[in-house]
């Protein structure tokens, strides 16, 4: 494996308030760098000073999105250590979407060594408080200097990492969600499954008029019939109807979530059942308003799990499980984040110690 | 109006030969900008000398691909003046774009004086070889130096320049397309009648597997039933089936190109009858078997008429046309590019001398 060169900042940022700090918005002081050139490969990986990257006016990701990306966390425990939580499936879902996009693979071992030297070199960033961590942004852009559409000669890969508070920091409050029936984000055959800006770019529109009524998330129905469940904005759904776990298979048009595995793997060694299979609206509201809708939730990086306490579509209205967090959510939610901060035990071989 | 600083290069580039240059690779002096921040508008529109565009590594436009863009081109008339082809169609086509990817819009009249005075200062790049001509890209990308789905507050609108070739160095040649039955472009609801970046991310994987097969172009099926005709790669796409010239109509997924409907104008006034209406790849390819299938074209700002001289289907292969241009392909090409050029009269109104 190539070794990553490292080059120091000089100067070190003034760390943010973990209280206070928002999502996103604040950077640590290093970055991972790494080009590909067609016949060359991917070559130079490098930890360089957090900074601009200057790109001609003509990159291809400025035109054709060619572009996709991940999200992962890191986690301080109790003792100190800093771990991550099951890099490797961000690793190959990156080369998943590298796939559907043309952009070439990264070789996994050296992606993962990036990963964890970066986190490494700046763990004092990795921060403490209940609830926080440090969100890790691996992404890949497009950055031939030509105006036309093929697949991109050179690309740059990149790490950037992000210190986040609490999720919860007032205690976990369940969403309202919009089932959305006039925009769509994805179909098969498309990108859905791949986790590219073109997919995201295409919700704002409908995440924004759900903020302007008053929801927190879309709830996407599929592309073709517009009857089936899909996703939330950048979570997948799980419905408990009548005992049972039911969650959207993995059909090309979602993205498959690691949160959502984790939690299909953790249900099933609980002995309650899961299926996946198509869920439709008209099968999830009948549900909500008999009752056999006992929670719903989403799942992902950012939020873990996040209930949901009111579901819209097409004016009608069901509360989930009086608007609070059920049960199973509860538990689901404790015991991811247990696995994560390294408070309980990992039997599923989940969490890397840095 | 807001007036339009100008920082000039201080060195002028070296000019491509206009016989071997290849579309968008060479860049011209100097480049339009402007910015925008929520509250403030956009700000601060200025030509200045090209050359890279800083950007956080955490700019959206990296992350969720909000970004749109236009195409298209400057022509130099025999007299020497040069002008431009239906600039403010663009620019609307521009707004639309960005009301679909929530960016704010620009003012028409302003966006057209960006266009003409950076044209105007480069005019000495628009070459005068037959066929060549100057082609314009305005694109808007978000700049928000903040990781998460939102729409961005700040964005940059930039316009670039380059000269391109005859796109027929060698006469019209047909080219051979491929209906592609697994990948999907775009879907009602989706972001299809955007120029954004997605769509083309989506195309990437289709066109190479195509391109490998031998084939030019892929046309497109409807997301939802894949059976509908919508579009080829960077085109529209027009049939000529018993005497009648069908197209695909705007019905959300597919570009309404400026060429289609200056064809359709066009051929409106010559007395063809023209329909927008659905088409199956049934339909087509039985009208191409049968014979009742004339002509069949692309048309768009690059290669203006691109004849279809062959066009596979799962398995089925019809040719077109002899394989050779049909003659109102020929007429609407020899039309279109004569009014473009300044060779024939204008009587739409459609060119604006610089
Ligand atoms: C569209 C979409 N679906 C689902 C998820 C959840 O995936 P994960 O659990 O891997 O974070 C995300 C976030 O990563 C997402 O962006
Ligand atoms: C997807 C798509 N369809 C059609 C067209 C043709 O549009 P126009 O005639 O305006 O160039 C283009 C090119 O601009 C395009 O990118």
């Amino acid at each position: 494996m190539e070794t990553i060169r490292v080059e120091r900042a000089k100067t070190l940022k003034e760390k943010p308030n973990p209280d206070t700090v928002k999502f996103g918005v604040s950077f640590t002081d290093h970055m991972f760098l790494m080009n590909y050139a067609d016949g060359k490969g991917w070559y130079d990986p490098r930890i360089v000073p957090y900074g601009p990257i200057p790109l001609e006016p003509s990159a291809m990701v400025f035109h054709y999105a060619q572009e996709i990306f991940e999200g992962l966390k890191a986690y301080r425990r109790a003792d100190g250590k800093v771990q991550l939580f099951r890099p490797r499936d961000n690793i190959r879902r990156l080369n998943t979407s590298a796939q559907r996009l043309c952009i070439p693979t990264l070789d996994e071992d050296l992606a993962l060594e990036a990963i964890c030297q970066l986190v490494r070199l700046d763990e004092s960033w990795v921060p403490s408080k209940e609830g926080t961590s440090l969100y890790i942004r691996p992404f890949i852009i497009a950055t031939d200097p030509t105006v036309g559409v093929h697949s991109s000669h050179t690309y740059l890969f990149a790490v950037i990492l992000c210190p986040v508070g609490s999720y919860y920091p007032e205690g976990i409050n369940p969403v309202k969600i919009f089932v959305e029936t006039e925009d769509v984000r994805a179909v098969r055959g498309g990108t859905g499954f791949a986790k590219t800006g073109g997919n995201y770019a295409a919700t704002i529109r409908a995440a924004e008029r759900a903020g302007q009524k008053g929801f927190t998330q879309v709830l996407w129905l599929d592309g073709v019939e517009r009857k089936y469940i899909e996703e939330v904005g950048t979570m997948n759904v799980l419905f408990k109807i009548n005992g049972e776990v039911v969650t959207p298979p993995l059909s090309g048009s979602i993205l498959a979530g690691i949160t959502r595995d984790s939690c299909i793997q953790l249900l099933r060694s609980w002995g309650v059942p899961v299926t996946e299979r198509k869920i439709t609206a008209v099968e999830l509201f009948a549900a909500g308003e008999s009752g056999a809708l006992e929670e719903a939730f989403g799942s992902g990086t950012a939020a873990v799990i996040s209930p949901i306490g009111e579901m819209d579509w097409d004016g009608r209205r069901v509360i989930v499980s009086g608007g609070k967090i059920g049960p199973l959510s509860q538990r689901l939610y404790d015991t991811l984040t247990g696995i994560q901060w390294g408070k309980v035990p990992d039997p599923f071989g989940w969490v890397l110690p840095l």
